[in-house]
């Protein structure tokens, strides 16, 4: 292995990235520094490949097994290190979508993962003020809500919820099957994409989530909000997409500013 | 405040999302319920307000002060709680960056922000082999590695790596004033930036990041790491690009997929 940058560069080990080539203030934790060695050995066993144990771990670089306990931790939150039924593996290298007008299941499936979408939630509520102004509807006007786990190779990665107006599509309810893709059902129904904004950011899971998707708690997420329209410039849909922050990561092409 | 669900719509406070108009399997842990709790009161306040203290709440939910600073302290992981000096205030919306291809110091301006940077490395290095691939060099090649802190109003909030290939710009390290715009010296170099690719991802902030940028140990971070291009399509740089996740969120504008 080189002991040269390899930061700035999309690679499957971010922190490789922090570890190499950058001087150190003073020195690392303990903890840390494990993380580091443990990091090195993930490379050495290649995804999938089973974990030594913590006691093996704490045997070979002569610590507690309380420190090996915390770089795996760690380890495991940036998805380096992952669950296989009852044991740890290495991590195979985070998912990476494009953030484009393409669907969670196109995405997946460009990159030969198995995509699957289970429904949690199908109901008709009335539009907060915020969730209104984004669909640019009356407030209390009424809007469907479909919230979907989003599932990879059948594990289960996000949560996806979509609010759309039920005056604009009063059908949705009869005629969509939750198990198809609704942007199909919207593109037959004369819907045409044309555009969205999409925000990224990184928040905690809450509890809910947590058991839905089936992580540890307080891991970090990635959360997109969407607004996407069509020709006319109309919202279609209002979308919270939560994504597992140890599973995913997303790639934008970016060309200059029109401004 | 409504009760109806907010979620989709980009929003300054994402607990929101999370809390509104969404039924709960089983019960939330009670150091989740006054996190909720305490999140409304951080919009009755607004930004900047000071905060009650941990025995005001404790007293007014009648809970321990121990559950009172579990649900601080996510609230600070998410930037909804923030230090101002000694105390605690409640969060100011995180920043909101354009994915484009315009700098740090265009994207904090335009929110009427005072944008800065503070050099912290400016090194000669040989490539690894990740980052030669990256800038189309031989491994072992001679590059610039220019590190950076990203200051937001006098704040530190992020940390940025940049590197070019000391062949092409070799007499960047004299003639580049680290306090002035990369971007303006290349452009008066005769650089024409066409396009970049962005990968952007979360991840936990390393011990060194920590003390430079004087986050929580652990904090989650959004890193973007970034090739640009000139006009004949060759790597002008590779970014690293490491952001607080509590005072930092990215939007880009999607169009239809060209595949």
């Amino acid at each position: 292995m080189s002991s040269l940058p390899a930061g700035p560069v999309p690679s499957p080990t971010p922190l490789a990235a922090v570890r190499a080539g950058v001087p150190e203030h003073g020195e690392s934790p303990k903890y840390f520094q494990i993380k580091q060695k443990i990091d090195a050995v993930l490379d050495e066993l290649g995804p999938g490949a089973p974990l030594p144990t913590e006691r093996q771990f704490a045997e070979r670089f002569g610590v507690s097994r309380m420190t090996v306990r915390q770089a795996i931790r760690e380890l495991r939150l940036e998805g380096r290190v992952q669950r296989s039924g009852r044991s740890s593996v290495a991590g195979q290298p985070k998912l990476v979508q494009s953030l484009t007008l393409a669907s969670y299941t196109e995405g997946v499936r460009r990159q030969g993962r198995l995509p699957g979408r289970q429904l949690i939630t199908f109901e008709r509520l009335a539009a907060g003020s915020a969730l209104a102004a984004g669909l640019r509807i009356e407030a209390g006007a009424p809007v469907f809500h479909l919230e979907r786990l989003l599932l990879a190779d059948e594990e289960r990665v996000g949560l996806e919820s979509t609010y759309l107006s039920a005056t604009r599509f009063p059908s949705l309810m009869d005629e969509f099957d939750p198990a198809t893709s609704l942007y199909a059902h919207l593109r037959a129904s004369g819907v045409v994409f044309a555009d969205a904004d999409e925000r990224i950011e990184t928040v905690l899971a809450s509890p809910r989530e947590v058991q839905l998707i089936g992580t540890s708690p307080a891991l970090p997420m990635l959360l997109l909000n969407r607004v996407t329209r069509d020709r006319r410039g109309r919202p279609v849909e209002c979308v919270r997409s939560l994504y597992r922050g140890d599973r995913f990561s997303f790639t934008a092409h970016l060309t200059p500013d029109e401004a």
